[in-house]
């Protein structure tokens, strides 16, 4: 479909039309003002619905039928039971079987297990995914067989879309692993628990018709509602919605890398030096081996400077938890829980907090939580030398990951990505990244093993590690490294086709993914 | 103003228009469907907000001038800080001192210190107010001197108008006893601690501009957040936001007084003989001294059957705590705490669930739990031959009380007005209530000290009491009663003058009330 492009302010040529409707071009940090009023969903009315609140059918067909599914609807999950999830295809074996076609799937994100849906994608009960795809969906997606263009969010743009009225959720199917009759639901207790189920939230407020489905249904209240009742059309009871050992892994684990280990060492030191771990401060580190390092270097800065921090943002794990439980944090803010440690924590302490992309990620609220943060950790899988990052395509373009609270936290007070500085040969840091996620402006430190490097835009730091001993370079510097290292950079053979867009935080688009050449 | 009047479903003469809005009259219990969508606020950005989530502003004032308060705006508070509230008085202090005129007040509650407010009323700063008035204010408006017609909600009701878009509300002014400067706030903690602040759910949610005033600001987060930061525009420390002796009266104690305690006894005796209580059942009962006697009463039944109730429904006070910790009660799910046993509770006992009029109150709601709850204990100011009740005027006509969650908690499965016959030798049972505030078909139940009358339309209750010893009458047998006791009612002298209207929970009209003739 030959849409209209234009440069957006990063400099990619970008569609003006996605499937039909009108896309903004990205125009920069803080400069799209949106305008409008926030979707509106129906008034209901407590006539519809049973006041004894046993709002119970018999089957997930019942409640898809009842809920009204019918050809072009958009249907939406969530990825909190993650590769363990039983309930996504099974609503796509539902759809073929009632003959329905043409479905957008707008799930929080996709896992491995969800390549399943391939054979709906490829006999149109399903159009296209907007979400996160990993792996062989994204590969599907990238080869310019999905008949329409995927749109990739970041968690705060999922829920920004949905409450701006981007994206019309018909009917929004809410796996939870504990949740009553009435629809009042969490991921805290049950066989299938995986910690918390905010990436539903704003489904549940401003989709047309929600479905609840559990296999661990408890007499009203189930408390404490994540999800309300009060916004749900109905309740199934299934067998299984998930398959624990794949919800959450239990066997996320440090780094063993010597060369990982240097990096978030490396990293720890950096805070340290430049003064951005102190009493009160916060962080957000994600659950990679590096990431989870990291995290335990600071605990030991913190044991050792006898200070705590005031919060840490989740997805939570066993390293949080412990040093939540021992004192060094006195909140965790959370997001998920990546493992079973996390979704006691969260179950059990006061302190362990779920959150929701509303509270967290949504720009377009009231502020959010996210630029409070002080040190955020991330990963890319590309970095340019304007410090623009990648993080949903491989160097061969192949889209082979999400976008999840990547791009929000980049509003973090100081924006960390330690890296290394080549993955199978490959250079991380190019003269130009495959896809652009983020913006280099919000992109302050890059830690590599072979050096950091500071944003020429933050004279604060630069000034700061002034006089340090460790290697800190420039990032042209880093790069000229690894291409010496590994050979010059070949660019991805893509063509002109595009089969995926990128969303800012915003909801303009900050980029586009081509069709792969094989 | 006179507007067009019609008779509505429960026979009253209402106006089609109310301040120059129009008004839908009462079309009976389940028939008005609501269309159209709920109200859209305008979205946001975090453009418009500190990135570090400071959103402090030196004083009230201050606030009030960034949110743009002018003449005809629709400003909000609520009452949670009851009796002792020292925010509203000082709201329309900096009103009257900016010279803004004509505002319309919408608080959830007013209190006897809020008489304060009647010279604003009569200088034109306030034209009018919508919602409860107890004591003075009612009388001013009674009087016929407000100079707009109020409008007088339920909680639920009150819910139902802002959400549907019936009230826009311009500036919510939200006190907290605890908050951070991002407007994250619950009222568990600090000296003005009053214990949930859910009354302000709506406002937050839906009004242009959200202001949180607090004397107890913590570090960032704030939790509970009971009211989240993300919908808040300005945060506000002052050195008091209530008198606590006041807000928590402390000194709600069970009744003394024998016929009292006989009809608390009644009630209960009738409750088990009907089999209303049983395992896992769930009950409602107010603050008055007769409820607290009846929850006491229900505490031995439950202790003497060896069951539990699944949940009880607050207002919570030192008698629903003591079942709770002595686990009678699995769940308390509570509105609004009376004392400081309650609040206490709520803040350590994760059992004790703060609610909001959205979860259990809004009929515009995908259900709620007022209708799951089995035995609601409510009071009434009179009751008709039809069980119509009145719990606003009194029988010489004066507005002095607010409607609170009576209407919503109506919807209960089984609804136990237990009154005295008559009050200052004043029959409470009439031909005909002054203002009909619940339609009879909802009232199940009348216990008097003389008698207990069970509404026709309970042909299961009629059955299941054969044979009882319990004193059943008929309606008409207790009002005769009455009446050969305190000589035949008089009629209050009322002009045609509509002072204000009586919502039902779905926004229609189903009474007016008239200017007392002095």
């Amino acid at each position: 479909m030959p849409a209209q492009l234009v440069k957006n302010m990063v400099g990619r040529m970008v569609p003006t039309e996605i499937n039909g409707e009108p896309a903004i071009p990205y125009q920069g940090i803080g400069k799209y003002r949106p305008t409008g009023q926030k979707y509106a969903p129906k008034i209901s009315t407590c006539i519809d619905y049973p006041s004894d609140g046993n709002k119970l059918v018999p089957t997930l067909k019942n409640a898809l039928e009842k809920a009204g599914l019918k050809d072009g609807m958009t249907i939406s999950t969530h990825h909190h039971l993650r590769n363990g999830d039983l309930i996504s295809n099974l609503i796509f074996d539902i759809a073929k079987e009632m003959g329905v076609k043409n479905l957008r799937w707008f799930p929080s994100a996709s896992f491995p297990c969800h390549e399943y849906l391939i054979k709906y994608l490829e006999d149109g009960t399903i159009s296209h995914i907007e979400g996160s795809m990993n792996g062989q969906l994204g590969k599907f997606c990238s080869q310019g067989k999905m008949k329409k263009t995927a749109v990739l969010r970041s968690h705060g743009g999922r829920y920004q879309a949905v409450q701006d009225g981007e994206v019309k959720i018909d009917i929004a199917i809410i796996s939870a692993s504990c949740a009553d009759a009435f629809g009042n639901a969490n991921g805290l207790n049950g066989p299938s628990a995986s910690g918390l189920i905010g990436f539903a939230l704003a489904d549940s407020q401003y989709a047309d018709k929600v479905i609840v489905v559990t296999d661990n249904l408890v007499p009203f209240p189930c408390y404490p509602w994540q999800i309300q009742g009060n916004n749900v059309d109905y309740t199934v009871k299934v067998d299984k919605i998930g398959i624990p050992e794949k919800i959450v892994s239990g066997t996320t684990e440090v780094t063993k890398s010597p060369d990982r280990l240097l990096i978030a060492e490396l990293t720890a030191r950096f805070c340290e030096e430049a003064g951005l771990i102190q009493e009160g401060f916060s962080f957000q580190a994600g659950a990679g081996g590096t990431a989870l390092s990291i995290g335990n270097f600071f605990a030991d800065i913190m044991r050792k400077k006898g200070i705590k921090a005031r919060f840490a943002r989740g997805g939570s794990n066993k390293y949080l938890v412990n040093a939540l439980e021992e004192g060094l944090i006195e909140y965790i803010l959370d997001g998920q829980t990546f493992d079973l440690d996390g979704v006691r924590s969260m179950r059990e302490n006061p302190n362990h907090v779920d959150t929701s992309p509303f509270t967290s990620y949504n720009y377009h609220g009231k502020g959010n939580f996210a630029s409070m943060v002080d040190v955020a950790i991330l990963g890319a899988t590309e970095v340019d030398l304007n410090y623009n990052a990648n993080v949903v395509t491989h160097s061969d373009g192949y889209l082979l990951h999400g976008i999840g609270g990547w791009q929000n936290c980049l509003f973090s007070k100081n924006v960390i990505l330690p890296i290394p500085l080549f993955r199978d040969r490959i250079p991380v840091i190019k003269d130009e990244v495959t896809t652009i996620c983020g913006p280099g402006e919000l992109i302050d430190i890059i830690v590599t093993e072979r050096g950091i490097a500071i944003n020429p835009l933050r004279t604060d730091l630069l000034e700061r590690m002034k006089g340090t001993k460790l290697p800190i370079k420039t990032i042209q510097q880093l790069k000229e490294e690894g291409d010496r290292i590994c050979g010059p950079s070949t660019k991805p053979n893509l063509s002109d086709e595009i089969v995926a867009a990128i969303k800012w935080v915003d909801g303009t688009v900050i980029d586009v993914v081509r069709r792969v050449i094989d």
